[in-house]
């Protein structure tokens, strides 16, 4: 037909973010940073503990370290680490998925739409959570053990558009932090930003969110809004 | 002096929240409710909790409910309070004064500046806190067993300064969440927004704050702004 266009329809797939965005655990994670600090006889405020989650964990003790004035050092770093893990399984027992998490991802999976999961965590921390939300094999899982740096780097992001076999340009990133929608511009990728997290919607715009939605289910709704459509 | 002011100096009182703005306990009474919910089979994101925290625990509780589409039953409403208070007996040992704050009540007491405290927690609750703040016997404690209506209501701060003799106008209220604010307007006092219950500066300025800072450190250091000086 004269005049018709020559564009070819770009399907997008969606790259997840897991803790604030897929389960409800940044609160756990936040209180469990807190209590290690405290271990090693830090004190650091939880608001700010909050504001630096979900960036690389060696990025975020340095961020922490460096908000108390204290110098790097290593040994202290790892047993942060190591004492936040413990203190976060004492409290791992109340993390839910979010609301809408497990039907969004099976709607999706039945639409065609490609996706993928990209955390800063370990697989170590992250494993246990992505049992209960019966991800299928095929869908790409890329945790912190697999890249160099984590967020806001945009490695993770863009290892996960590479097994996907997509130009990054393509994906969405769904997040519930400004690190998030940070790495996800670095990466050439639009960012859908989540207040299930417990940021403000001010904040993740303000870092380049195309949208914000409450959750999971809230942005199943919306999905005509980022052009998800069956393939 | 012929066209000097006949204006008399009206000097500003402060009256506090506690919970985000003098003490970090605001994390941990949100992850305690979260608990206390999970245990009465109620599911409800962690984040929607943390923007609901701070309203007086009878509308806490029904508005909670009401997210989760539940009838209101007196029954649940109590026993959801106490598996809160257990839950968060668990946590308080965590609880520390946020930065700045003993400073910062002692060098108000220094000027002579009147300044009291007024919670939506119950004494129960505030009392072992209250005790780590070295509170001077002559400031007034205002908690939720004094008066009818907690916030958003404005009854807590106009109890304040009715216990200081000022008039409502004369009085900040200094808080971290809207309902403080919100709240402040409803007593006819001005509001000042702190950023350690994790709040973003937006939602703050949004429900009407005059000022924001980040905790009582920097708060301190800007008394000036809010004209607080020696009498």
């Amino acid at each position: 037909m004269t005049g018709a266009s020559t564009i070819a329809p770009r399907p997008m797939a969606l790259v997840f973010d897991l803790d604030g965005t897929l389960v409800d655990s940044v609160y756990q994670h936040v209180l469990a940073w807190h209590h290690a600090l405290l271990e090693s006889g830090i004190e650091l405020s939880i608001w700010r503990i909050h504001r630096k989650i979900g960036m690389s964990g060696g990025l975020f003790t340095r961020a922490l370290l460096r908000e108390t004035g204290r110098d790097l050092d290593e040994d202290v770093l790892r047993q942060l680490q190591e004492r936040h893990a413990v203190a976060y399984r004492q409290l791992a027992g109340d993390v839910r998925p979010l609301p809408g998490t497990l039907e969004l991802l099976a709607h999706l999976t039945e639409l065609g739409c490609p996706w993928a999961i990209a955390t800063s965590g370990r697989m170590e921390t992250a494993g246990p959570v992505l049992e209960r939300l019966k991800v299928p094999r095929h869908v790409p899982i890329i945790t912190r053990d697999l890249v160099r740096h984590a967020k806001p780097d945009p490695d993770l992001f863009l290892a996960a558009v590479e097994k996907l076999a997509l130009p990054a340009a393509d994906a969405y990133v769904v997040g519930d932090s400004v690190w998030d929608m940070l790495a996800a511009r670095r990466a050439g990728m639009l960012g859908v930003g989540l207040l299930s997290g417990g940021y403000g919607t001010d904040e993740l715009e303000r870092a380049g969110a195309y949208r914000v939605y409450d959750d999971p289910a809230m942005m199943m709704r919306h999905l005509d809004e980022l052009g998800i459509r069956r393939l």
